[in-house]
């Protein structure tokens, strides 16, 4: 952390400043420059300390922090890539992982439909929502667990893992019992109970980037779930809030690299929340798959007329199976597999 | 709603679009343009229906809204102002309501003391944290049940009423039996489980502006609390998300003139999370007033220097008077008063 | 364009915005929904006027454009892909261009170096900047016409046409004697005087996307080349400006799959400037050829440490080399070719 | 300029570091914390130089700069408040500068008119625009140098000082021999060869800031007017480009309070572009005057429904004059006046 005195700045101040890192068991190394002084705090737990206690002091310009505030979820912390196995599928290596569904689960016959769909097609999970956070109370607000047992019977029916949204801390136990992934929503991302009540589970976690969070809060969000003792958590770039208006989200493809030089943890992307178009979607996911990102999450209805929620940036079967083809090529073309 | 064809859409496709308004109880007017056929959507719930439901459809290029998502907290709705009274204070009328105390709960030393100030300096409503969301899980959470109790005194002790935030659906009973005003903080704006449990009390809400959430949003999480029963919200800008970085947010103060003119609730303003530094709260605070909102929301702390969480942005004592009494003749100066 | 009026509007308001749409040539035709009227302005050319010349008439609530601002550069108006040529290169086919080269031109013998490992690399125009426009007044600012010739003398050595930027209206025949695409850079998006002299000319321009605009103002800044009668419009995406601050700026690769759906032009990308560290441009470049860009402007420097611009987001010959290398592969996985 | 090295670096990255430091005159200091070595490096002139020249450094991580890009317009280099003077008026003491009138200059007649309102209202100064930059081809471009004269002519008959946009650096010195500030508009803050003809210049400037443009980047900007020698440059907020969409652009009311501390130079604000809409005008006004803004630069018209130009955005004279009213009341609560 380095704290940045004003010009001239008092002795007295100085000696506050350094005074304050030593209470909190840093120590300091103190720059004299021309114009002003520079104080570095030095010690391996900069980044967890708010900048405020430094920049509340007297004389203090401003603080910048070097160390990152997220730990656990930094590649310094653990060099080595991590890959969550599902079953037999794995997330992060060499193998891309395409979970494909329906936005909302809204019968069984439209699930099986859907499932039969898309593991044709090649994905290796199934995603489906039974809890949808809608933004008007007066919109379909999912079938809740009786969605859960649908998406139960047609994992066993067709042997694929099930990815699905939990909303609620106090939901996480009963989600858990039928899901085999838990999905943290965008506007979840810091829900700071329902993430310590994910980091006591073994199950893989699905973290969504907020839509106004930087990739350094999305990895500190991440740290929540892995200091309770979680290690399986998936991230998953979905687009941020811009001022372009000709698509939902803006699709941060740029966080793919990022966060494979910042951070161990594996990264997917989700093509159909950012876009917010089934016709863009397919640009998006050849990107993301080009970009180096690990897998996708997309939304395939057999009927996307008839979907209850979000048909729209949906894609058909034939859609998706063309998609399917082209992601293959691509991942073929970098030395990976679908 | 208007749904815009494509040149030269086959006579089906503008029938198909007919036919689902037609399905869902709307009548439509068609309007033949020389370049492309535009089709107007009639009906007064056409605010509340998916535009995709349109937009999925063959031929169709564009649907756009002209009714708002929401409707119970907009101006239309309801022409006539909305007052909030807590005790004897009322929000939303003449008189201004300035909510002030310390970011957190830290003690009962703390909290006595802060209250005796506010309270001294004009403040009509005793703010203070309890339950702290923060972005690091290394971080101070709060006091939790211990801090509500400590509110509950001070209340009774200095005759005050509170306003304080819950973050869990499950604390909203235990919250609304020490607090007066139970605040929705920023990154749970559209935590609907939160708002449907709030809406079944008849408790005021505080609902805090979500940083990447439009006032259009805004206002539709406004009506989840307002659709079950509880008429009580008052909304709170707190900044928004930007690219500028010498503010931690970025105060949008036009907010306030554009709720005016949509919605009939009432609106403050806290300064202190849009700044993020003391020094450029009263500047952000006299603003607002200036604008038209109809109270703030403010961080005071007896000794900054020692705050456990957002000391950099909390005002000393001292400052908090000097603005109080800016406040008062800005508000003289418009026709209000304190 | 949808004329939105309030709720009980005057029948002599709404005769007033009819009277209007009569006295500009357009027809009407009037919605009474159950709620409020709603106008539709009718005609060929609504994109072109503002929807103030409604919005400010009594009664009327909003205004809607259905019809785009711009007008040439839409797919509506050419449905047919451009191909913009130069010597035997063309942009917008098949065959994708990669430009490359050093951000700015410092010397003769840098560039020619440069020259010569971009073009065995296999880029088919050479990049170099002899006016920068600095945020500093004092940063280095190009060689100005002595940085033209040198790219004059290279050009004809390698026999390679080159792309340079023009940043002032009374340079453009100054630059178009050397130059064969005429670069306009994002802070000049939307210099209309220098869009105005561009559009007298028949030499090729790549404009690039300006930072805080949206796709249908880029597209509208093109239409001021166009409407000057010239057609060799190329379009690049470089990134907006967001609150993420791990990037530069961010890439808005989303917009690849917008302009090939909305616009006839061909669209390339600029990786080095949306990532602005050179550890993140090749996942970047990879993305916009999967998501379909016709090519990519990319900064490459024989000595990134010494460079006097930008060196931070330049490739070394090598990663340029390998870059290439997956480029072309990724492009015929998708039926291109480099 | 902070330099962070990788953890583990070897020797040899940190000495290049180092020579680097003494290559370009300035000193070092070496910071050797528990996880990675940090060099602080030194000098008065760190500022101005690019963070790149040691980000592209084997080994280094992340370079972070303490001092600030600009330098002349910062309130370290001058401490005291620039007041900038206009005939009898003063813009940046205690006086409040009111700027208004209409968006483009139409009419002598038009002209005329707006001049009698505003300036019995309380404006110091005649805004008009004679030069228009349009985001259309197809718009009205503005009067050029005809419009000129017309401000030129009622400027004498009025005796009130003119304020007009110059958009092309070859357009200065015609646009000086008319009017007593020059106007710089959003889209041109970062065109510096305009903002170095103005430079050489001793008439005031008015510097609007950009749509994307940071506090920092303007203050920058301003940097390259004083640069060349011209003092008299006045600040102006007009709104940033963020995700809000019920104004057009967002005003940023904090940029008030930060110039006041980071520059020594008046700051006014333009609450007309960024609302976008007059009934929104007011509300913004009052803020930016209660914010501690100098001034504010309105858009008048004698009759907005027939304006060529942004007639939504402009007061109607009976508007303005109330709005005139508040302001004052407002500045004398802060004792100012206008």
């Amino acid at each position: 952390m380095i704290v940045e005195m004003r010009k001239n700045a008092l002795p007295r101040e100085i000696d506050d400043v350094i005074q304050k890192a030593g209470s909190l068991g840093f120590s300091f190394q103190q720059n004299v420059g021309t114009d002003k002084t520079v104080i570095a705090i030095l010690g391996g737990n900069t980044g967890q300390i708010s900048t405020d206690i430094f920049a509340i002091l007297p004389g203090v310009v401003n603080v910048t922090r070097i160390m990152k505030p997220y730990k656990l979820a930094s590649r310094e912390f653990k060099h080595k890539d991590t890959i969550v196995k599902i079953g037999s599928a794995e997330i992060g290596g060499k193998k891309l992982a395409v979970m494909a569904g329906p936005c909302a689960v809204e019968s069984r016959k439209q699930l099986e439909e859907a499932t039969r769909i898309v593991k044709n097609a090649g994905a290796c999970v199934l995603r489906g929502g039974a809890f949808k956070p809608r933004s008007s109370p007066f919109s379909f607000q999912g079938l809740e667990e009786a969605g859960l047992e649908m998406l139960a019977e047609v994992k066993k029916q067709f042997d694929i893992p099930i990815v699905t949204e939990v909303v609620d801390p106090h939901h996480v136990d009963m989600v858990a019992r039928y899901a085999d992934i838990l999905q943290v929503g965008a506007r979840n991302m810091q829900n700071f109970s329902l993430l310590s009540e994910l980091g006591k589970l073994k199950h893989p976690v699905l973290l969504k980037r907020g839509l106004a969070n930087t990739v350094t809060e999305w990895l500190t969000a991440a740290d929540y779930v892995l200091a309770g003792g979680n290690h399986h958590v998936i991230l998953c770039e979905r687009g941020i809030r811009t001022f372009e208006d000709s698509t939902r989200f803006s699709m941060d493809i740029s966080s793919v690299a990022v966060i494979k030089k910042s951070s161990h943890l594996p990264v997917i992307v989700d093509p159909s929340h950012a876009a917010g178009h089934y016709s863009l979607v397919p640009s998006l996911a050849r990107a993301a798959i080009a970009a180096g990102a690990d897998g996708l999450l997309i939304e395939v209805h057999p009927n996307p007329k008839e979907a209850l929620v979000d048909g729209l940036q949906s894609l058909t079967p034939s859609d998706f199976r063309r998609l399917m083809g082209e992601i293959k090529s691509i991942a073929a073309a970098l030395g990976r597999s679908v």
